[in-house]
């Protein structure tokens, strides 16, 4: 169904748009469907490219979830949107092809610029545009990520995979979640290989102390990923010495990118929202209200945290209830 | 699969035990289990009446469920839980139908006393037992709750069936979460009363204004619901005057009982987990942490405000990743 002006109120005015098209915003727009607020999805543009928002959000670069809860025999990411996408559209759910470049939230209703040129006016904004794990950058990389190769940017999401268990698998990366992610791994493979461009962790010293002391884990520093090898299914990296500049082959089964995630919150600046450290919309209390009353946020754009398909569509849930609420308490039905 | 002590460590301790059935905790028994950790799953027992957990939790006793995104043409309650259940055990989660009736915190491990009298001692929990949502405790309001009847506690849940929509519809109750029902109902039906026992409402004035003023709610005040009607699907509730004993029949299509909800948490008594004034699990941040380090909440026990299937499966997936990271923290693998 695409947006059309009769479901507006008289002034053409939209009561929630939602902007994000993974796990919460399809979450937040079947909830918010099903409280008759006829809310409109903006999701994003597959062709624009860096894409702000990529619609179906990091589920369509994956290929089976076997964690989110209710399909026990798995569901490829894809599949698992397009049925998420399907149930907002069958409660009326409209949606807008486009990417939303800048918001106007300093007067009501507020404006939402599209990069097409058009505008969308809303009494309220659920911020569902998710975020993307940060990639080395090197071809195979992505090739071997797409299509199941071995190569993941999320240890808790494919760590359990079969291809891992009892294999020599490698993480990139110094800070926080890299330690976290590669301590996970300790329980699944022969052996972890933390790869680090530094001589030096970024992370705590009790994460770095739990992976120092892990017996199946190894550090190996001053190395930069230059190359992923392998043709359907990753074989080894080949590391160049940061110091040396030497290069060596490191036989692998899989490779785990922990080297940061970006929020999708460009199109934020300006916009009044608060923004933690990292890019971050913050939330402050157990709820989705934004530091801008009418703004609400779900997801991987709020949550550094835990990232998982299940807990952002938690958020998306809450969002539209918190939205249906604070409407209603403005007299908008 | 059962309990069997050769995935417990060498003192027959578990590393995470996680109690209750409902969305969040088999969503954690997913997360634990591909984590690695070998969750027992302490599920209830059906035959105990009145059950502290039902196995399964609310989603048992509904119907159609039709906002758990990835089942756009629904799913029904028992069989959405079926596949939690599944996909939990699929990856090695073990069960033990018992009750827990008493949990003994003060010292590590963790000591959960069960109801037929044993006990299993534990490194981390993580608290899945739920609420219940209070019904008046009329034969024919919970038969005709059950079979799809046309009587709810849940206007988020059921508001939107067609079954309701311009119909004439009653919310029982005069608390804060009777006016949101009703609220939200408005804008379904043709018409919503809402009944309630006193003259005056126990909702914040804010929340009464927005019924008071709804052109299609009226408040029958002083009333009492004595009885239900209907063979298959509700036709009318029967009042009585709370002043007078007069009793009347009011014509409607749906009856919503919002007169509160009871979180499962008497096993916690003399626990040292802090609950709140209504007796939810109090957790402080947006995390699953309680004031008990070790010990974790997730779905309705914690939560009195949004109850949804999938914001408590979400909390579940963070309560078991907060456990895997503070258990690794801990040196438990």
């Amino acid at each position: 169904m695409s947006a059309s002006p009769d479901t507006q109120d008289a002034a053409g005015i939209e009561k929630v748009v939602i902007i994000g098209s993974g796990p919460a915003g399809w979450t937040a727009a079947i909830y918010a469907a099903r409280a008759n607020l006829n809310p409109v999805s903006i999701i994003g543009v597959p062709a624009s490219n860096p894409a702000p928002v990529l619609p179906g959000g990091q589920l369509m670069l994956t290929t089976e979830v076997e964690n989110y809860p209710g399909f026990p025999d798995g569901v490829t990411g894809p599949e698992m949107m397009e049925r998420f996408q399907k149930q907002a559209e069958r409660f009326g759910t409209r949606i807008i092809s486009d990417d939303v470049v800048k918001c106007d939230f300093s007067s009501r209703p507020f404006t939402l610029h599209l990069a097409e040129g058009g505008t969308v006016r809303a009494h309220s904004v659920i911020i569902a545009t998710g975020a993307t794990a940060n990639w080395i950058g090197l071809p195979n990389e992505l090739r071997l990520a797409q299509c199941g190769g071995g190569v993941s940017a999320c240890a808790v999401c494919d760590g359990a995979l079969p291809i891992f268990r009892n294999q020599p698998l490698a993480v990139v990366g110094g800070g926080d979640t890299a330690m976290e992610e590669a301590s996970y791994l300790t329980k699944f493979a022969s052996k972890v290989y933390v790869i680090h461009r530094r001589d030096s962790f970024r992370a705590s010293k009790t994460m770095q102390e739990r992976i120092l002391k892990a017996p199946n884990a190894e550090v190996l520093w001053n190395k930069a990923v230059v190359d992923v090898t392998g043709q359907d299914r990753i074989e080894a990296v080949v590391l160049e010495d940061t110091v040396t500049k030497a290069r060596s082959t490191l036989a692998v089964k899989g490779l785990f990118i922990a080297i940061g995630h970006s929020p999708a919150t460009r199109f934020l600046a300006g916009s009044g929202v608060e923004l933690d450290a990292s890019g971050y919309v913050h939330l402050k209390a157990r709820n989705s209200f934004t530091n801008v009353d009418g703004v609400f946020a779900a997801g991987d754009v709020a949550d550094s945290v835990y990232r998982q398909a299940v807990s952002a569509a938690g958020m998306g849930c809450q969002a539209a209830i918190d939205a249906e609420r604070w409407l209603a308490a403005h007299g908008v039905h």
